[in-house]
């Protein structure tokens, strides 16, 4: 069975996903096997086509057939997805146990056909080639009213919760808005209304001090109530809610700002896993127009929340960030 | 400086607490390096007392001094403590920055003089001047007003963040109570309304499915909204809001159950890492004795938190709670 469940102390829903074919037994901790493309068979290089479901998207070479080598960035279903369209879309109630079918989607976008790639060494043409697809595999899901909000993210590195090392991101579309998305919309909000300005906007002036980088595009910053150490977010200058509207030469953009920040912390913090979080207006939200503005969030994943950070939801972050930010911006150009 | 900050995108706030003499070069990732303990010099040893700040409490042989051996429990302040009560707890604002006084308390427990112990083969006895000196840290800081709500956690393993591997908890008291406990407090208190019933109680009765094992005075079970994969709840069966309450053979009681359960995981699931976080009212919410119900959650880290988690804050749990319910209930008693 696969669904989402409720957590009656909070307004969070968890969404439980068992692994066909996985039993307990096979959580067990123990020395790490080999994964399957240390083996020698990587599911996402070319000519291993036929070990994912078949593409739903890509950019590939003219003449080459769907599932076939020469594509440059390809979108496949997960296969062990979280979430799938065939579920259907139903709340149900047991006494206190809430339950809401997984109906959603959950694909992989493989960033590129070469298995020891990053953003870090990736061509901006090619990076704006991945941010293209995410462009299409969010306005595709935003045509499906059951589908309200969807996740872009990648996990760079084991500790960081990659499983295969081949450069690659995902996207998980919801049946609701979670409510921590739902919370940063209120907030956003009522600063909009309280203070008659975009509160993103207002970040991208006033982190001055913790400023990493700055383009005529966007700005890097380590936020002033950055929960990780390093914590960066990558922020467009001008105003736009919907990561789906920002220009090709925005994105092109984007993919130089990236690639420098992750230069500079591959030479300076040694290659550290990290998360990218993707921030854009829930699906059919226009009245978030004047108040949401769309950005990247870079996670390292350096320190380990613990027990204090389950517990309270607080987090402690050794490294203050003005500190972080004067690090990374000592760092040259990440080459 | 070390300080709170608030997350303007939400009720959160984060301790920022750089460490004394670390420098942001520090968190470079490396192969990871011998720890103190492993160079034969752990500070928490018989001997070793020096090594810590002078101990605050003790459970210890008669006529032995403070901050020498003859300990069976000691509680000292943390050396990289994330806050201090020499800090003063006040707010400042400076546009969208708010920040708060990190006046507070952090204190390590050290559960037992043998460096190789752990809960699941420690005595029943040893485990219980563990509890009574949680009960006791906790009433001390209940004492003090500007402490209003204390976490205390266990981290165990390296990848549930423990950094030394002598068996020890902590205690970390906020000067606020942290929004993720307000919330969880009023779901309490609003089931208690329209239900007539402690919602702790009702899922005591309820997660039957999900029972792992069942004592005279607790129930021990995989909640059905489990975040983590093999998640348990340890859930006295006698409503009582707050730990600090708990009479002793309660507490024997519960170091018999925890004893079984992390038996049972080590047995079964090879040793995991896991966080412990226990759960009691905030200092001087009476208010609570109806709705609230102290217990304590066991979360095995085996799955990484990642991107969409980061993002949404719903979790993915691969194993079904009711699945890992069953698996650990084939366990023997776990010696």
């Amino acid at each position: 069975m696969r669904e989402l469940r409720k957590n009656p102390l909070g307004e969070d829903w968890v969404v439980i996903a068992p692994q066909r074919g996985k039993r307990p037994d096979d959580y067990r901790s123990q020395e790490e096997g080999l994964s399957r493309e240390e083996k020698g068979k990587c599911p996402f290089c070319p000519g291993n086509e036929k070990e994912t479901p078949p593409e739903v998207f890509a950019f590939r070479a003219p003449g080459t057939l769907p599932d076939s080598p020469g594509w440059e960035v390809r979108v496949v279903p997960n296969k062990f997805a979280a979430l799938e369209e065939t579920e259907v879309s139903e709340e149900h109630r047991k006494g206190i146990f809430v339950s809401f079918g997984a109906r959603g989607r959950h694909e992989v976008i493989i960033e590129d056909p070469a298995h020891g790639a990053s953003y870090d060494t990736q061509e901006e043409a090619q990076l704006l080639k991945v941010f293209l697809a995410w462009q299409e595999r969010l306005r595709e899901a935003a045509r499906k009213k059951d589908l309200k909000y969807t996740q872009i993210f990648k996990n760079y590195g084991k500790k960081a919760g990659a499983s295969l090392a081949h450069p690659h991101s995902q996207l998980v579309s919801l049946p609701l808005v979670p409510a921590k998305v739902q919370a940063e919309m209120e907030k956003a909000e009522s600063y909009r209304r309280f203070e008659g300005r975009c509160l993103f906007c207002a970040l991208a002036e006033e982190e001055k001090e913790r400023t990493v980088l700055k383009s005529a595009d966007f700005v890097v910053f380590c936020p002033y109530f950055s929960r990780f150490p390093f914590e960066t977010w990558v922020l467009p200058r001008r105003h736009l809610a919907s990561f789906e509207e920002a220009a090709p030469e925005t994105l092109f953009s984007l993919a130089a700002a990236l690639k420098s920040l992750l230069g500079k912390m591959k030479a300076l913090l040694g290659n550290p896993p990290y998360n990218l979080t993707l921030h854009t207006l829930p699906h059919g939200e226009e009245r978030g127009a004047a108040f949401y503005h769309w950005h990247a969030r870079i996670l390292p994943q350096i320190a380990t929340p613990a027990g204090f950070e389950w517990g309270t939801g607080f987090f402690i972050n050794p490294v203050a960030p003005e500190e972080a930010a004067a690090f990374l911006r000592k760092g040259g150009e990440g080459d």
